[in-house]
């Protein structure tokens, strides 16, 4: 009997907002947001996952979102408001998906009902992957309260936790309703998690955008000094280059090609062999580091633009060079991670590398020998660098 | 800062292709299909999952499959076979789940791999959901063996297990890259099963198409006969209207309405009550048979119509009623079933009653009484009906 041809598509749309103070009792922004979806429901609740780092330094949080839903009471708030840890544990102890789970079930919280997670990407990786498996998918709202998760992992569609040891084993392709970026959340990061995030805005501006990477160079001191304008810029920047990317390509990453990894490949492994010692913005901004320099060591940009990448990554306050990024023979950690990452790829490697600042360029290969020069010239520079600063 | 817009599409495309000895060695569909898909990729592995129901009844399969992939070796067979019990047990327990999840792991299927299902709806379901989830999304192949999966569960777009005793808690929209109805699979179902699956069959000809439910009332006695011909044509067909339902309407559900739940919400209801000793199909056979007896009483079907209807249910050999739907008081399982879906809706209960064979409509209120007087009318008709058969 003939065969029967399946072929639909399925529209995805939601919002990133910018605010300060989210749940102030006169911000109606998240109360607004609530109302207008599905207002033929008369049954909506919303369950509240948070970040133990945030409710420790935001230590009013819980007491003011309670306040908030008694003014705005049109949705349910699910009293029993949860704290979890933040950062890779509650990503690799099920536990912490369990409880998520288990509240979404104890609470009746269905497919027209919100969870909602506040807390860095750890933390919203996790909850939105427990939302997105509950009945098919339960909306879910993230309010991402790190720099890296507002203005990169937190608008994305990905979700996930780690399983058999390894990071975002199980997982979802399934975006969130709405994300809300509250800069006030953003005080309590310290110096280094504030600095972290913006390796990714660096990543997007060297593929994307030569204008946002020479604001970048402008700005680079300003954000390194905390400076709360440009920090809101760079955010709202690079949020809005991801979320580009994300539609006008392949979403769901059916295809093998991801741009948006530029500098991640050797920065994957360097994390890994750390023991994630090293945060994720550090090591892309190594990898990034090295993929530009091995860009202009095979002649796809000149020396000197390769040396305004350096600049702006240092002036920010980021490490050049790694030991473990180092070529030492065949052998090398740097060469065994191109090798898992090519069979990861199905046997064809694709890596992003640059042709000009603002524009990249996918090659299948990588010459051994060339990397050794990159990461060579990177020690060497940084340790040049570090004794200036010593000086 | 201004907010940022996100909305894009994604398009989702499978064949459901019909066959008989899929895994005959000069059958070369199968493998035509696995090489047509990602031609760039090198390594292509493929782990196959069969049901202990189909293995105990085909007891050459696994040794049909490893010769079949000695001649297409394009892809690359895992020799290990994984053989898990067909049935809930299969959704409700997670160890199940988890030996998907580790096979996975150990022999390094990735996106670019295959997981392949023999079995019924419940491990076609449980092997989905595991494949969805792991590294976001593997591409899963479904090779449903029961007339259900073929004709319904397989052909869609749902996977999902038993969690919080509660039935799909866990599960994603996720449809596979292909399925494969092979016909021989369904010689080894027991009388129940092959006739259960045709309810759905039942469900969408009246919702959909009138032409196909006067096929169904020919062809009936020939169905329930085991008849081949009139078997493969029902399949086809009723796969073909899912398929249709699916792309035309809420592919994913995002919406409240499901047409394709006619008959269902008091089949739920008593597949739990008699802890699922009855089977979906003849539970949904019942279903429709108080739907279309209460779209009659409610003026908006003849009785004439309704009676037509009955007829096809029975000539099938299914029961049409059961104690437990009978609304004896306002306490009647029947009736808090009603209330459990209105609540699992938001509130506003959406069901699909009958205006003319063929064609459903939404309503948003069910009367006690008149539920009552369908139940009770089906239930006298049930038992002349044994009377007749037993004379
Ligand atoms: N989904 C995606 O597309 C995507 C993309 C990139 C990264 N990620 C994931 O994001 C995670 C990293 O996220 P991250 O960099 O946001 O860090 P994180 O979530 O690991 O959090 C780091 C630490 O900061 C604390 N914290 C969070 N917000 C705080 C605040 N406002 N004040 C004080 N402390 C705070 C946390 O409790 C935690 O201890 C990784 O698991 C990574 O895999 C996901
Ligand atoms: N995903 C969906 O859209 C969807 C839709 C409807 C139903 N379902 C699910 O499907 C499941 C029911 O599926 P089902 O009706 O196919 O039954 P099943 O999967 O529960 O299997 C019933 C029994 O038949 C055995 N079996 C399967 N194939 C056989 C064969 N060819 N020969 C002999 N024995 C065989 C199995 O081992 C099992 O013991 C339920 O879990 C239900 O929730 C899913
Ligand atoms: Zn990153
Ligand atoms: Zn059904």
């Amino acid at each position: 009997m003939e065969h029967l041809q399946q072929s639909f598509t399925v529209q995805y749309n939601y919002n990133v907002f910018f605010t300060s103070a989210l749940f102030a009792v006169d911000n109606t922004l998240f109360s607004d947001f609530l109302r207008q979806l599905n207002p033929a429901v008369t049954i909506k609740k919303i369950l509240f996952i948070i970040d133990e780092g945030v409710a420790e330094a935001h230590t009013g949080l819980t007491s003011e979102i309670k306040q908030y839903f008694n003014q705005y009471s049109q949705t349910q708030l699910v009293q029993d408001i949860i704290v979890i840890p933040g950062g890779e544990l509650v990503k690799n102890d099920t536990q912490y998906l369990d409880r998520v789970l288990e509240a979404i079930n104890t609470h009746g919280i269905d497919r027209h009902s919100f969870v909602a997670a506040i807390g860095g990407g750890a933390v919203l990786d996790m909850v939105g992957y427990a939302a997105t498996i509950a009945h098919r998918g339960i909306k879910h709202i993230r309010i991402p309260s790190t720099v890296l998760s507002q203005n990169d992992s937190g608008v994305g569609v990905k979700n996930g936790i780690n399983y058999f040891n390894k990071k975002n084993f199980l997982g979802t392709f399934s975006p969130p309703v709405a994300v809300f970026n509250d800069e006030l959340l953003l005080n309590s990061l310290s110096d280094r998690d504030w600095r972290s995030g913006i390796a990714e805005a660096i990543k997007v501006a060297l593929i994307k955008d030569l204008e946002f990477f020479e604001w970048l160079e402008a700005n680079a001191t300003a954000l390194a000094n905390r400076d709360r304008e440009a920090m809101n810029y760079q955010i709202w920047k690079c949020a809005k280059l991801h979320l580009e990317h994300i539609r006008s390509a392949d979403p769901f990453e059916n295809g093998s090609a991801r741009p948006l990894d530029f500098g991640h490949w050797s920065a994957h492994k360097l994390e890994y062999l750390t023991n994630f010692e090293i945060r994720h913005g550090e090591a892309v901004a190594m990898g990034i580091a090295l993929d530009t320099v091995y860009s202009n060591l095979s002649g796809r940009i000149s020396a000197a633009d390769a040396q305004r990448v350096i600049a702006v990554i240092q002036a920010l306050g980021f490490e050049l060079a790694h030991p473990l990024l180092q070529v030492n023979g065949a052998n090398s950690p740097i060469l065994q991670g191109l090798e898992e990452f090519r069979e990861h790829l199905g046997g064809e490697l694709t890596i992003t590398l640059l042709t000009a600042l603002g524009k990249g360029e996918e090659v299948h290969e990588i010459d051994a020998d060339i990397l050794k020069q990159a990461a060579e010239l990177l020690q060497n520079q940084a340790a040049q660098h570090s004794t200036t600063t010593v000086l």
